[in-house]
């Protein structure tokens, strides 16, 4: 990762007049300390003679990209550098997001830090999916997932048959509403809303969170990320099934289709500010500690 | 129910220093209105001229008993009153309850509308255990409870096996730590954690959930409230398991021990101000609607 | 219900072989009963002389519908006859269903004991559900469910969010997959795959159970059937929300169109041989009490 | 690990007198193969001339161990060859194990694949935990487990209160019935029971699942096994805590003591027949594929 960072990316969320003034300051702050700032096309009209690029270019010509918004725009953001593999700092607009954990009012200290080294660095591992059509030939280019990859029945009120197998190993029949593989970034995403756990972020697994499943004790299974995850949907689908990764790109599945899943080439990289703390993080966002507490005798 | 209150009783938390200045305000109220005033005499201390009673016998003498304190202290003071079925007020000491929903600030205001008549009641169904040995012999009283009855191992590291009955009925074997049986009242507290529903407080049913079950399908079962349950310890029972009620009172349960649980002959009866919301007191209690926004695609 | 039964209809699962010869034991036993019998035309091709009858005419024309398939051909059944309230009977085939309980083999016996009045007679609940469109204007009849009515998201990846209501008080908004709302005997299907409890029969009550939700405490709710549910789509929603009724009627809905859903006027009656026991199918269905025994100390 | 094994140790479930035919034929059936047998002197009556040997001894005199009974036999024997990182091979008495996985009616052709090098072999992590006192003092000496420490309440009536760590940094603090620290072997136990994940035995990982939390929120926590675990008592605690591992040993914890929990020094090592496949057994145990069918529309 670049240690250096003289060329600044920024990205920022669309249709979101909050972002404005953050956006305003942050270029001012970094035309101050003479970087080269390039700024998203998607941002022209708050570029004011700075350089625009290319959202699918911010990634090569940029040391680091500065992401405003929530942790959807982070996702965003970390889809479009994978393949620089750019570290990504994310500035939020009020709520702290999961990843995106610098508050506007802390930007200018939070730059200080980091330009002078002092940031913590992280990367996390994403997915690379294929499909692979019954008659064998491949449907579409591979897909890139940060939070997860999921399968699932379409047309809601058939439950989807399909089989699961881990390095060509079967694992097991489900029928199931779906099922989701999670990167442990994705683990704190859909996949807890079915009842996954929680992977800590530097942990190298991959979770399998069946969603609604007909069998109860078809339960969430933990992996290590270098196997690779196969999910086969069954001859006798009647309708159609559906891919998606990270809620974004989705593509129909068919009887006998497989979609197979591993850790992909390339990481997404992190950079956080020097008092980084996971767990207090989790904490905040997962209200922990903080309450429920129900009516038992004193 | 008694609709004219003219003799109020009082019962505080113990050992509360919180609890003084709203009990001395409540008195002063109350004298102010003309009221017989009776105070538990564990408050002699806070008493100052008033006249004291046992608590035990506050039920019978008084009218309306209001509670100062948390959902615990209202859990006491029903169990102490529930014979004479008198209604409680609960008033909370700054952090609201799901039983204890007057705020200190609005005690006096709250005390107007209800004098003038202007309040919610409710009444919330409670259980009546008994305990049949395996010799046939009956152990102890019968045991009332407002949240739930438990029976579960005593060195949790023993399994604990046992079967179920409704109104005689062969429900299933079960091997688990333990079991819950709840009322819609105890819905919300320990069966909760155990993994059960919430049943909303005017539903006539009990919540049976075991806790930490082997076979995975075995899941909280709901059923009327009208029938009786039995729990029957395995004759192979090697050590001790627990019975409790509320988790105030408990008693030892020894192989082939039978616990019959049904609802109890009296309900516990609360007295709500005029703007009374169950489900607001469920959403902010519970946290929901507030958050653990997970981080998705934007 | 009748008591008296002479006139008996026969409905069966559509394009199963191995319905026909249960069908032709069936009819000739009736027959030797001298009962009057009339097949649902699709089966036509099996009358051999019988007289054919329209499914929709089936529950009006007759006393006794025996039906032959799966649960869900019984469902189909119990929806077809429910306006007449006429009684069930369900002949599975092979496997035991939650509500087919007589296996062909003792199908004549089964027959012995109901015709000489020896059975066991029980109604289940049943939901009726409208949709008010977000301008007031009504959509379609209303919908009839046995086991349960669903509102979902249909593209999976956009959460849905919504609000709760009961006889008009708001219980909470949501953000989720979707919501359940269950009978009891529609917990132990969809329902129950997405952690709802298991609601006795006998128990008059509806089962609200969300879907993957986001709010991690957006537990199971149950409530009095008596009561009316209403959800209602945020106005905010972007795309289509689905409603389906038994996962058959399928309703797109928008923005701010409510579902309405209270117990129908209507329910499904069904006749059991004198042995019947729930519980026992329970534990058959829900493999209680038979396994997943997990490695611990000896 | 010993490629060659010429020393087999034996080893049995007490008890259980099934054991005793299968011990016979193994024993004659190691002599025919020239071998030094070694019984544990537990099963004196059945060593008929075969040299007796102390079970803590077993693991350093042998290359191999046979344990003859189920998963807990095969725990138990585990934690006694630990240091020694003796290899097992479990020999079930009619029902499957998770780890005990060959029949006795294979016994003999699986000990001709294994003496001529054809078997599976396999290492499992294990946990060495330790307490230490509120005052500093440690407590007892180190705790290995193949499946779980668990921490928990005593009399469970008493909701317990603690605070855990990973590598020193505060993760959480905790209101539950306990906590479960489980590795992958453990977590198709208890914690299982729980609500935790299945962990592929080959993942580095522990699973932290929070028994009965009061904090809905409060999920199962899976992360690298080579971080240290902390769980540190409440000072604040009234009565007792209690600490176990593999559900045998048992230490009470009070106010402001810490466990801590790290992979220990030692694996368990297993012996499996050629053709051993973790999710045919998975499959097996948990009944995955087999069944719950729940009725819903054809």
């Amino acid at each position: 990762m670049a240690q250096q960072f003289t060329t600044i990316g920024i990205l920022a969320k669309q249709h979101d007049d909050g972002v404005r003034q953050t956006l305003k300051n942050l270029i001012a702050d970094l035309q101050r300390r003479d970087k080269r700032v390039l700024i998203d096309e998607g941002h022209a009209e708050a570029a004011n003679g700075v350089e625009t690029c290319q959202r699918s270019e911010l990634g090569e010509r940029c040391d680091l990209v500065v992401v405003v918004g929530g942790d959807g725009t982070l996702l965003d953001a970390g889809r479009s550098v994978a393949q620089a593999e750019t570290p990504l700092l994310g500035v939020n607009l009020g709520r702290l997001g999961f990843m995106v954990d610098v508050l506007p009012a802390e930007m200018i200290a939070t730059l200080d830090d980091i330009f002078a080294g002092r940031f913590i660095a992280e990367s996390r591992l994403m997915l690379s999916a294929r499909i692979e059509k019954a008659d064998g030939t491949r449907q579409g280019d591979a897909f890139s997932a940060i939070n997860e990859c999921v399968i699932r029945n379409q047309a809601f009120a058939r439950v989807l048959d399909f089989d699961t197998y881990m390095n060509g190993d079967f694992i097991s029949h489900h029928r199931a509403d779906g099922m989701v593989v999670a990167t442990p970034t994705g683990s704190t995403a859909y996949a807890l809303s079915g009842g996954g756990p929680v992977l800590h972020p530097g942990l190298n697994a991959l979770a399998l969170v069946p969603i609604c499943p007909h069998t109860l004790s078809d339960r969430p299974l933990i992996v290590d990320a270098n196997h690779e995850i196969e999910i086969r949907v069954a001859d006798t689908l009647d309708g159609a099934a559906l891919f998606t990764s990270d809620g974004q790109v989705s593509q129909p599945l068919g009887a006998g289709d497989r979609v197979l899943i591993q850790r992909g080439p390339h990481d997404l990289h992190l950079i956080h500010p020097p008092g980084y703390d996971y767990f207090n993080i989790l904490r905040n966002k997962l209200q922990w500690g903080r309450g429920q507490k129900m009516p038992q005798s004193s």
